[in-house]
């Protein structure tokens, strides 16, 4: 299958439908696996990292659930595309580096990742729009037993299975949820909500993963260890947690609507009318403006437009898709002006066509 | 004539057409005079004040250059009105205070106007749109020597006519022009422009006139002394200086559009954008989102809209402005959603009815 025709779909798992979709807007869960009598990857020499590549390779092709999946190699592709697929979430920012030996199996909706060599040998990662951990922890571990099954996987009956981070170390699971907060931000109660997640052994990270900053008002929660705990266990405390905050934020809109509309009215309004008319614009304020107009569709404004246009758009709009759709070469302003033109095609305000 | 007549035409004069409109707003003369034996209006008693009010509206009755104008006493009517006036520059903040026995008598046109007991006892004020001087000095020539011929004004040989404030002896003039100059503050070249203005005795002043902040772009240049000069002299060294500003914003607005073209086609439309959408605006925000919109008729865009459009809509969104058209009680919020619905009425984003 042809590259582009993977970064076409990259997307597609982004567009249907998920639970609490009005304040979650994906899951993601992955395993870290490793093979034994190998180094872990980032020690591990050229000839034993294509070991690792040809060994889970061999068992992929007779893995009955990961039928169908595409392969790439992330050596062999344009820097462009590497940061396109991690914008998509699909690939790890270590992956993204395209060394040598370093491979990602994508199933046809790009749900399912399974990435080769990255820190640790085998990383299967699941993605899902909305708050759908069980499902998705269940078809994970239906692909993970088949390759522990099959391949010579690292497993201390004391520690569980071994991974090149501790953090990591025995289940290898880390489980994350993407969460759009605007309400939280808007009545700044966004620092005491997140405070309440530190108890339960769980971080908080921006839209663009480790040391990043919050943009668009979306919030990921992921499980800080993954020792000591069940798989289930894991999801489960997760689960609780994003359930609480979902509650706390649809309180806060609801307060935000009936106290302040006029204000929250103004500033959704307002970010409508920049999108429909910028002619440059940057990733960060348009993420911000993006968010307002998300809170939008939850007040009962844009009614032709919905949630899951606008997960997609917010990956969409990220620098490397911008370059790569407009085929553009790097440069700022160029892409800051190939994203206002795709905003402004998007909420078409007639003005915007003088 | 009712006063909601007056406050109705109070912009007429703005709308029409005048000499370098591009750049210039508006120009504005006014000449200070004094009756001989009665003190200053600041100092004067109830009954001199009168006495004052008396004897010029006696004299007014039989001027031929002053028929049918209309009569406001500012002591009764309401704040607002007289905050109205003020923010159309028919009134100066003094007359604004609405003290006892201070009058004004406008042409029906709103371009003339002759306060009584302002700081002097007599004021006669001229507007007129764009860069319009020299015809409007020679207008209130014709009123100030009909009311001398009439009137005992206070004159010294020595010293010209004798004013309440130093700064207006001699000629009692003020020559003030209307700038807008968006290009050189976009360029930063506006503070380096109006050094070029301080040797020719001539003084830097905002919309809102003494002590404002610069606000929408717009500057106000007007002599500094009335003292030790002809009239002419007076007028014409403005005239030189403001052309020379005129040149400048000329050559500051081509480099915008030939180097930042696309720098300043964003701020244009984004201004256009807040403008069409938002729903609460303050004054500050809408004169400078104006500024823009202004420019942006220069550079050819907006072609449903025209300077002279945006010289009276300047003066309509001022606070009182917005308070008495939409007979609303003072407070800030009701004022600035009433402006920003102004603004969205007229700058019609289909997506702003939603």
């Amino acid at each position: 299958m042809m590259v582009q025709n993977i970064l076409h779909e990259s997307d597609v798992w982004l567009s249907q439908k998920g639970p609490s979709q009005h304040v979650v807007v994906s899951s993601r869960i992955r395993l870290a696996r490793n093979l034994i009598r190998i180094p872990f990857s980032t020690h591990a020499k050229s000839d034993e990292l294509s070991h690792v590549t040809r060994l889970v390779g061999d068992t992929i092709q007779n893995c009955k659930s990961i039928q169908g999946f595409n392969l790439i190699s992330l050596h062999d592709i344009p820097t462009t595309v590497r940061k396109y697929l991690k914008e998509s979430h699909i690939i790890s920012p270590e992956l993204e580096k395209g060394d040598e030996h370093r491979l990602i199996y994508t199933s046809p909706n790009c749900r399912i990742s399974i990435m080769v060599n990255e820190e640790d040998h085998i990383r299967i990662q699941g993605l899902a729009p909305g708050l759908y951990l069980k499902p998705l922890m269940e078809e994970l571990d239906r692909i993970d037993t088949e390759l522990i099954e099959v391949l010579p996987i690292a497993f201390s009956e004391q520690l569980g299975f071994l991974t090149a981070c501790p953090t990591n170390l025995g289940t290898g699971l880390r489980v994350s949820v993407m969460l759009h907060l605007p309400g939280l931000v808007f009545c700044r109660l966004i620092e005491e909500t997140m405070k309440m997640v530190q108890p339960h052994c769980l971080t908080v990270r921006g839209f663009y993963g480790e040391d990043s900053d919050y943009t668009g008002d979306l919030f990921q929660i992921s499980n800080e260890a993954s020792l000591g705990k069940s798989e289930e266990d894991i999801v489960d405390s997760v689960l609780i947690v994003v359930e609480k905050i979902i509650e706390k934020e649809e309180e806060a809109r609801q307060k935000l609507f009936s106290e302040r509309d006029l204000a929250v009215e103004d500033a959704i309004w307002r970010s409508y009318g920049l999108l429909s008319h910028a002619r440059v614009m940057d990733t960060q304020e348009a993420m911000g403006l993006l968010s307002r107009i998300r809170l939008g569709i939850d007040r009962g404004y844009f009614k032709d437009l919905d949630h899951l246009r606008f997960n997609k758009l917010m990956i969409e709009i990220q620098p490397a898709h911008m370059e790569y759709k407009a085929s553009f070469k790097e440069g700022t302003e160029r892409r800051d002006t190939a994203r206002a033109d795709l905003l402004r095609s998007i909420f078409q305000a007639p003005g915007s066509n003088n």
